[in-house]
């Protein structure tokens, strides 16, 4: 066993920084770098950028060469050991005869976790994993959901006044948050493979959902729940242009009217996906998501579907955006659900970040699971 | 006029801290702090602790002793010219021939502000005002809201669950705050000179509503807006030892079950104060507690007394603890009001500050006054 250096931790958060160039790019692969290191010199550096082009190690051994023959590698996630869209990256590794390779994490998907290092360490090669592993699991938490647990990882933003009002009795909410807010919004859809939202918000506000960066290269999948197929035709969710780069897909409940086919015409995809009570099955639509290589998903909707999914136990994070307004406790909430009736019923979270952003707070949280 | 020097903030600022030492004694005094200067030399301090004891100026005089000719006298607030409870201050200033006097604001009282400006200036001391002015301000919001308004400063403390809730529906909410809210809650308590609540908060929490530092030197005046009488006569607010210190006053509209003389007899003080649509007047009530010598006025209450409150303009700062908890739409939220049919009607507040207390977060806030 080797001890580990500070400059260890040093080269692995380089490689987590080029990682990170993947955040709005590489779905619905994983985001990974690497660092290759000879003689305390960086001789090659690499990111994985976009599905079907060449893994982060592979970009670094090429710029390394030769050099990589007794070097350092370092490399945020367990090089893959299979064959994909693009031959598997242990082999290149081995290839080069690195002295060492120092993995941040191993691969989640526990068909072939650990079969990268063994492969590494029967060429002979030293192989130390578990380095700023922390950081790497938080750079892809959607890809790990979606392979050890079959469930895109879930995020529900929530827009609010400080009384924790998401629109008013009259449906209106337009803008409740500022412009600083809405911009910092289009963060996280980016990185989303999807954005899940209820027939109520788009009724309410028409929204187009996409991400409005100058710069998108990929757009979401919007999922809409609208159980009764209540969607307009002429909503902007549905307009032609948009909907060819970004796919729509409807989950419902009961046709009564036959819109499924007059809104399948559209181009958006409908999909008829009950659960015993007569709603949408959410858990089965997140797991359609997942075998659908979804690995996060963005929810941006009202206190209908956000109490669905709380209650079913199914958000991983949620992000509130507080404004500095008061809306009464006519207006709509966060969460409906059935009422509780002791404190100790009410779901605990555990704040993750508290932030000022423009005139409103930030708030992320995710859920304290309890300790079995 | 004199140029100011970076000493002339150091002494200032120390004057400042010194008055901070009397927050939760002084009521219903402002807090007051005193240094005296001669050959960048500090000769006297002074702060005042409590009403009826002698002013800041005063203790630091005492101290400087004949070293106060021609010295610097640093105050945070304008000193007195009438007879009070103690001899005017400017008279001492006077007497003790000092050089200059840097004063941070004036007197609030619009009835003698600037007096005892013009009466140093009159015996040819050198005058400045202003220095450090807002930070003196913000020591004695609740006095000045008093002298300029007729009404106290009110601030209401709002503890609720992320999600804006404040009790269960059915009126359960202990605890939704951590350990380290609920005692931050009582440096609010302490430095106000009356609690404002709701009968619906004391027939749900029977909660005593006293200060409950160990080294407490004062209770708070209790208010209760009990529009139709209902306070128990086994209430926590009517616990006899505690209401020796800490008076209780009931604000109430109708007595069709004759109560209010069996509630006097324990103690305790009514107040028939209806408005024109039969509710307490919340108004009137706030003018009468400022006639009454209060400052600060700590509302705790539920969405009812706050919607209200808020409804009249009332409230001059918010202060909401935020537990990482989420309550649901049931639940009950924060502010009972008409509802809002546009966001141009919703109320703007500016955050004055956010910050982590225990595992809650804490956000003050004050509504933006439209500017005329």
């Amino acid at each position: 066993m080797s001890t580990l250096s500070t400059s260890d931790h040093t080269y692995m958060n380089l490689a987590l920084r080029l990682a990170a160039q993947g955040l709005y790019t590489t779905q619905p692969n994983p985001r990974v770098g690497c660092v290759i290191v000879r003689d305390q010199q960086i001789v090659g550096q690499g990111a994985h950028h976009k599905a079907g082009e060449p893994h982060a190690e592979v970009f670094a051994l090429r710029q390394a060469g030769a050099l990589a023959e007794g070097a350092d590698v370092y490399v945020t996630l367990e090089p893959c050991s299979h064959f994909g869209r693009t031959p598997p990256c242990v082999q290149a590794v081995i290839a080069a005869k690195p002295k060492r390779v120092v993995i941040a994490m191993q691969d989640p998907n526990p068909l072939v976790a650990g079969r990268g290092v063994t492969a590494l360490r029967a060429q002979g090669v030293e192989v130390v994993v578990g380095v700023l592993e922390q950081e790497a699991v938080a750079l892809n938490v959607g890809f790990i959901a979606r392979m050890t647990r079959g469930f895109p990882y879930v995020r529900s933003k929530i827009a609010a006044s400080l009384d924790g009002r998401t629109a008013l009795s009259n449906g209106k909410s337009q803008w409740i948050t500022g412009e600083a807010a809405r911009q910092d919004v289009q963060h996280w859809r980016a990185q989303s493979c999807a954005i899940l939202t209820g027939i109520g918000t788009v009724l309410a506000d028409n929204p187009s959902m996409t991400v409005r960066f100058p710069t998108a290269t990929r757009q979401p999948l919007r999922v809409i729940v609208d159980s009764k197929l209540q969607l307009p035709l002429n909503s902007n969710m549905l307009e032609p242009t948009m909907l060819a780069q970004s796919p729509v897909l409807v989950a419902y409940v009961v046709d009564t009217e036959q819109r499924a086919a007059v809104l399948a015409a559209t181009g958006a995809e409908l999909l008829c996906i009950p659960n015993q009570t007569q709603q949408v099955d959410l858990a089965q639509l997140l797991q359609v998501l997942a075998q659908r290589d979804v690995n996060e998903v963005l929810v941006e909707a009202g206190q209908g579907l956000n109490g669905g999914l709380l209650h079913a136990g199914l958000i991983d994070e949620f992000i509130f955006y507080y404004a500095p307004k008061l809306m009464g406790s006519a207006a709509h909430g966060m969460f409906a659900m059935p009422a509780f009736t002791t404190m100790q019923q009410v779901p605990d979270l555990q704040v993750l970040d508290v932030r000022q952003v423009g005139a409103d707070i930030r708030v992320r949280a995710k859920p304290i699971v309890p300790v079995a």
